[in-house]
C-alpha cells in the first residue's frame, strides 16, 4: 500500500485499493475544492505532487487533478491554497465599502508619456538612433536619462516600425531628479497610460489597475498569496525559506501569481501586460523581503535586522516580472521587521501624517500594527496578537470564506444564538468578525465572566464540558456543514483575550511613550479589510478597541492598497512616503519595561481597570 | 554514404568508408590543426558538429576530436578558428614593441575601493543592513549610491561573514557624479584592485589585466575572435546576424571567448574572476554592436545608421559576463558606422587631441580608418581598403601565422627572392607585411611598372603566365609547405593598388576638407599591431603611406587597447574620450565630390602625381 503525506497539513495515511487522492483526502477530512463531485470536469481539485510517482491527469505544468490521481509509490501531495479555499468569497469580501480618505490634489503621476516625432535619418544626418532619441528628449527638457539595456536593444526596431514617431514613457526620481526611460513604443499611443498598485499581504494579494491620468481604478482583483502553501504565517514561511532554494521558490510562486492576476486585470479591457508602465507595491517587511528574494532569516534572529528598509527602485526586468523590462517597481518602505510598507503606505493613505488631529491607526491582522501620531510625530509598534482574529488557534475558527459564521447574536434570556454565514451557507466554522461578536455576546449575556470563564452554575444544553474544558455549542452537528458541533471553548477565549490584550497594551505603551493617554485621541483609524467587517460595539466590549466616543472611529478599508495607488498617481507621494517612514519611531513593545504590566492588566474583559471602559461598564 | 558539409568553407563531400573527418578534410585540402598526426593526443583538431549524428570523442561540451570523428548521418561540421590558425603565432606577434605614448599623469582610476568597519547591530540599533551601509558610505562622502540588485541580495551574507567589516568597490560617473557600487566583499581586501582592458577586434581579441593602483599590466593574452567562423569580415557577419538567433549567437560566442581569456589572464596570478572590478572595451562600431546584441543591419543599409555612438555604462550582470554583476563595462564611443571605439580610443591613447602638432593617425586594417587633426579639430574617415593588407583577396595571401612569409627582398640583378617566414617554417603563403615588401620590391626592381603590370619583355623562370595573367613565383612548389607554387599575380597587385589608393585618397580628402595638404603634416601615427610590422620604406614606395621625412612616422602599437586601458586608470579619460568622439567630424569619402578623382589618380605606383613622392622618384 502506498503512503500519502498531505501538505501543508502533515497528515499521512495509506491509500486504499482503487482509492484516488481526493477520496483519501475526503476520508481523512482534508478539504480539497471540488464542485463537480469528482468527475474530473471542474479542474478545481488541483494538487501538486512533491515527490513520488503517480498515475493521473495533469491540469498544467504544476498541477494534477486529485480526482483522478493514483499514487504508484509513496507520495507527498501538496494541496495548494486555491484548492483549499474559495477565491470567490475573497473577492466578495475585499470589495467592502470603506471610508477612503480623499485629498484635493491634482493627479500628477511620476510616470509620464511623451509623443515625439523624430526626423528620419538621411545620408546628411545619419545620427545614430540613440543620439537621435536623446536629442529629441533633450529638446523636451529631459536631459541624460537612464536607458535600460533592453530598451537600447529594441530601439532600432521601434523607431523604424513607427517611421521615427514614438511614444516614450519615463519617470523622474523625486529624490535625485534623475529621469529614467521606461518604454519606447512605435507611433502615437492612444488611451491613457496605466499602472498597477498592489497590497502584498501575507494572506492575500490585492491588485488594482489604475489609469494614471484620471486616477480611476479600471479593474480590481485579488487572490490568496500562494506562499500560504509553504506556511500560513510569516514565521513558518521564514523557516521554509531556510531550505535549499526555499526563498527562491517563495519569490517565484508569488511572482507567478502576480503575473496571473495582472493578466486578469487587463484581460477584459483594451489593454495588455505591456501597457502597464509602473508597479507600486505595499507589503509588510517579510513579504517585501520574499518578493525581492532578500534573506529573511535575520528578521527573526536577534537583534531582528531587515536587509533594507527603503528599497531602491528596481526594474521589472531585473525582478523577472512579465512587464516591459524598464517598468519601475516601487516598494513602500518599512520601519522595522514587523512594521512594514503596508503600514507606511497605510499612514500615507490615511493622511494622518499631514493633519493636526492626534490619531491612532490600527491595522488588525496576524500582527496588529499600530501607529499613533499626527503631522508632528509618529510612533509605531507591532503587537504580537497572533492569528486569533483571523480564526487561527481557535478550535472551530476558519478564514472568512463561504460558510463561515461572520456575525453572531446571543439571546440574553434563552442564550440561543442567531448567526449569519458568508454566502448564507450551512455553517462550517467561525471567522474573525464572528469570533469577536460571539465573545462580546457571551460576555454581555453573562455566560462568561470578566476572566473569560463560563458560568459554572448554569445548566444549559449549549454549555458543556468538552475536551478542553467548558465550551459553548454554537451550532449542533445536525445543522453544521461539517457534521460536527461548532463550539467555542474556554481555550479559544483565552487565546482571544491574550490577543486583544496585546493590542490594548500596545495602544497604551505607544501613547505613554509620548506622554499621552487614550483620552487624548481625536480619531481612531481602522485599516485593513478585516477592520471593515467587525462590529465596533462588540470590539469595544471585549476591549480590543478603546472605549471612546463612537464617532471618533473610521473604517478606512485597505489603506495599504490605497497608499500604493497614491504612489502611482502623485509624484510627490513617494517623497511623502519616505518621509513618513523616516518619521515613524518604532517602539519594540517586548523590550518596554511597563509592557508586561499593561499586558497582564488587559487580560480581562474588557480590562482590569474598568474606568478605561466606561460605556461598557454602563451597558453591562 | 554520409555527406559532410564543412563550414565556414561551405565545401561538402561524401565521406569514404572508414574515413574520419580529419582524413576527409585533408583529402579536400581543408586545414584543421593537428600536431600529433591524428592519433588523438594533441586535442587540437577541435570541430563542432552543427547538425547530424556522429560517433566520436568529445573534448568538452562543444567540441569533438576530428581525428576520431565518424558521421552516422549527413552532418554539418564547423571548423572553429582555433583549429584553423595557430594561436601561438598571434600571441608572439601582438607582443611586438611599439612606441606607446606616455603622459605624466598620476593614476586616478574611476574604480575606487573603500574599507569600512560598520558597527554591528544590537537591539538598540537594529538599523537594516542597507541603511547601515548607506550611513557608513555617507560618512565617507558617498551619498545616494546606485545599488545593483545582486548586491542588495548578497548584502546580509557579506556583512555577517566579515563581522560587519567590508571592502566596497565603487565608481563615480564623471558626467553625472553619480556613485555606483560595484561590489561588496567581506573583510579587508589585500592586494590592489584590478580591471581588464580589451581591444575587441574583428579578427582578434587582445586583453590586458591591469593593476588599478600601479597601472601595471599584470597579464596579457589574445586570441582570434571566434565570430570569424561566421564570417571573416564585418559585412559577412552582419549578414550572418540576419539569420534567426544569428546576432545572439555572435554575441554569445564572443562572450564565451572573453570569459575564457579572462580566466587565462588571472589563472597564474593570485586573482580570480571575481576580483576584476572593471572592464573597458574598445572595438569598432560593428563589433561593439555585436557585443551589445544591437541590431547591426542598419549599419549596412542606406543611410548607414548605428544604434548608438555613445554607449551607456551597463553592468557585467546585465551583459551576462562572468564577473561580479555590478562590474561596470565601459565601451569606447564610436563616431560613425565604420569609425568606431577602436579609433576614438586610439586617438585618446595617441594624445594627438591634446597637442598642437598636426597629426595623421592611420589604423590599417580591413577598413583603414584615418584621423587628421590636433587639439583644435579632428577629421576622420573610413577608407574601404578591403582585406588585402591582411592577406585577403590575394591568391596566396594568408594571416600572419606560422609559415607566412612576412618579409621579402628581391635581388635587382637576378630577380631571385629572399624571404623570411614567421616561425622560420617552410613557407605556406604571404601575409600583409610580406605582401607590401613584395610589391615594393617588384616595383623597385622594375619587374612591374607604375600600373602594376609585369614587364612583358622579360623572360625569367619566376615570371610566367598563370590562370589570372602574369604572375611572379615567389616559392616553387618543391620548397613550399603546401606542395604548390606560392605566386603573386597581376590580379593580386591590382587589388593592392586599389587598397592603397583608397587609403591615399582618404588622406588627401581629409586634409583638403580643412584646407591643408600632406606637406602640412607634422607627424604620422601608425596604429594597430599590423602597423608595427610593415617596412616603412616599402609602404611609402608603393604609395600606401605619404612620402614624408621618415622621422615624422611613429609606430604606436595597439592604440585601441592602450586607450581602453587609460579609461581604467584615469577617471578623467572617459570624459576626454567622449569629447574626442564629439570632436571627430566624420567625412563620408564616397560622398565627397573629389573622392573618385583622387582615388583614380592614386591607382599607380606610387601615384600618378610623382611630385607627391619625391624620395621614391629619386630612388628609382
Amino acid at each position: 500500500m502506498a503512503k500519502v503525506l498531505f501538505l501543508p497539513y502533515e497528515i499521512s495515511a495509506e491509500i486504499g485499493k482503487e482509492e484516488t487522492i481526493i477520496e483519501l483526502a475526503m476520508r481523512l477530512g482534508i478539504h480539497i475544492n471540488a464542485s463537480c463531485g469528482g468527475i474530473g470536469a471542474c479542474n478545481k481539485c488541483k494538487v501538486i505532487v512533491e515527490s513520488g510517482e503517480v498515475l493521473g491527469e495533469k491540469i498544467d505544468e504544476y498541477y494534477y487533478k486529485a480526482c483522478s490521481l493514483v499514487p504508484k509509490t509513496d507520495v507527498v501531495i501538496r494541496i495548494p491554497v486555491e484548492s483549499q479555499v474559495e477565491r470567490s468569497a475573497l473577492l466578495r469580501r475585499t470589495r467592502a465599502k470603506a471610508f477612503e480618505r480623499k485629498e484635493l490634489l491634482e493627479i500628477n503621476s511620476p510616470i509620464k508619456r511623451l509623443y515625439l516625432e523624430l526626423s528620419s535619418p538621411t545620408i546628411e544626418d545619419n545620427t545614430p538612433d540613440l543620439e537621435r532619441l536623446l536629442f529629441a528628449l533633450k529638446g523636451a527638457g529631459l536631459a541624460n536619462p537612464d536607458i535600460p539595456y533592453a530598451l537600447l536593444k529594441k530601439l532600432p526596431y521601434v523607431l523604424r516600425e513607427g517611421e521615427f514617431k514614438i511614444t516614450v514613457s519615463y519617470f523622474e526620481d523625486p529624490f535625485s531628479q534623475k529621469v529614467s526611460l521606461i518604454d519606447i513604443e512605435s507611433g502615437k499611443k492612444e488611451g491613457n497610460p496605466i499602472g498597477v498598485a498592489m497590497d502584498l499581504g501575507t494572506t492575500t494579494l490585492q491588485l488594482e489597475l489604475v489609469d494614471l491620468i484620471t486616477g480611476e481604478t479600471l479593474a480590481y482583483t485579488s487572490d490568496y498569496n500562494p506562499q500560504i502553501s509553504y506556511g500560513e504565517d510569516v514565521i513558518s514561511r521564514i523557516e521554509f525559506a531556510r531550505k535549499k532554494d526555499g526563498l527562491k521558490l517563495l519569490a517565484e510562486r508569488v511572482k507567478e501569481k502576480i503575473a496571473f492576476l495582472m493578466e486578469e486585470l487587463v484581460k477584459d479591457l483594451e489593454y495588455e501586460l505591456k501597457d502597464i508602465k509602473a508597479f507600486s507595491i505595499a507589503g509588510n517587511t517579510v513579504m517585501t523581503h520574499f518578493f525581492l528574494e532578500l534573506e529573511p532569516k535575520f528578521l527573526r534572529e536577534y537583534p531582528y535586522v531587515p536587509v533594507a528598509k527603503s528599497y531602491p527602485v528596481y526594474r521589472a526586468g531585473e525582478l523577472s516580472l512579465p512587464l516591459r523590462e524598464g517598468v519601475p517597481v516601487f516598494l513602500a518602505p518599512s520601519v522595522a521587521s514587523y512594521v512594514g510598507g503596508d503600514i507606511t503606505a497605510g499612514v500615507l493613505a490615511s493622511l494622518m501624517a499631514k493633519e493636526e488631529a492626534l490619531t491612532l491607526f490600527i491595522d488588525l491582522g496576524t500582527n496588529g500594527e499600530i501607529v499613533v501620531g499626527n503631522k508632528d510625530f509618529l510612533m509605531c509598534a507591532a503587537c504580537s496578537a497572533g492569528p486569533a482574529f483571523e480564526g487561527g488557534g481557535i478550535k472551530c475558527g476558519m478564514r472568512a470564506t463561504s460558510g463561515a459564521i461572520e456575525a453572531v447574536n446571543i439571546d440574553p434570556i434563552t442564550f440561543e444564538p442567531m448567526l449569519i454565514t458568508i454566502g448564507r451557507k450551512k455553517p462550517k466554522g467561525i471567522c474573525g468578525s464572528g469570533i469577536i461578536s460571539l465573545l462580546a455576546n457571551l460576555f454581555r449575556t453573562g455566560l462568561i465572566d470578566k476572566a473569560g470563564k463560563f458560568r459554572r452554575d448554569l445548566k444549559h444544553p449549549r454549555i458543556r464540558e468538552g475536551e478542553e474544558g467548558l465550551e459553548y455549542i454554537l451550532v449542533f452537528k445536525e445543522e453544521s456543514a461539517t457534521g460536527h458541533d461548532i463550539v467555542f471553548t474556554e481555550n479559544d477565549i483565552e487565546n482571544l483575550i491574550r490577543a486583544k490584550g496585546a493590542m490594548f497594551a500596545g495602544y497604551q505603551i505607544l501613547l505613554e511613550s509620548v506622554g499621552l493617554t487614550l483620552q487624548d485621541l481625536e480619531r481612531v483609524f481602522l485599516a485593513g479589510t478585516f477592520g471593515s467587517f467587525i462590529d465596533l460595539e462588540d470590539a469595544i466590549t471585549i476591549g480590543l478597541l478603546p472605549d471612546l466616543p463612537r464617532d471618533k472611529f473610521y473604517f478606512l478599508g485597505n489603506t495599504s492598497l490605497q497608499g500604493a495607488k497614491k504612489v502611482l498617481l502623485y509624484s510627490e507621494k513617494r517623497l511623502e512616503l519616505e518621509r513618513i517612514a523616516q518619521m515613524m519611531t518604532h517602539v519594540e513593545l517586548s523590550n518596554h519595561p511597563q509592557y508586561m504590566d499593561y499586558y497582564m492588566a488587559a487580560l480581562f474583559l474588557p480590562h482590569t481597570d474598568e474606568t478605561l471602559f466606561p460605556s461598557v461598564k454602563r451597558s453591562i
